[in-house]
């Protein structure tokens, strides 16, 4: 079967983010009050195909802890989205 | 109240993903097989104070749209994730 599969790679709490403090810092000129801790990470999204899906996520998180994460820095959560009967 | 938002941001449908590129074509070698249409995009997450929930989310939209996404090659899905009674 073939999953859905959303891989989301956050900077670990304590990590700088300079991106977010960026986007931060841009806000208010841009008229938007109230807007705190911004974190910039990626959002990863990919089809594969795997018998159950169970065996989707943990292809999926083998993948997230070896090429999308930086696990020294980054946090990676599996998402399994959806399946469907196509082989 | 304070509202946990996340801003997914994605290439539209058509726009070329080199990184996505990328990542499908390193995934051989280190034995993952049967993965596909890998897309990367970008998961911003922050907290919003706002009097509601409809609130939250109209800020968290226009933030997408004005400053988050660049609408001509990308599309912005926004979920309000969480409120709490905290001012």
């Amino acid at each position: 079967m073939r999953f859905s599969v959303l891989v989301e790679v956050r900077l670990r709490p304590g990590i700088a983010d300079p991106q977010g403090a960026t986007i931060e810092r841009a806000l208010p000129a841009l008229g938007f009050s109230g807007v705190e801790k911004v974190r910039v990470g990626k959002a990863v999204r990919f089809e594969v195909v795997a018998a159950d899906e169970a065996a989707a996520r943990d292809e999926a998180t083998s993948m997230a802890e070896r090429l999308l994460a930086n696990p020294v820095i980054e946090d990676a959560e599996v998402t399994v989205i959806s399946g469907n009967g196509r082989p």
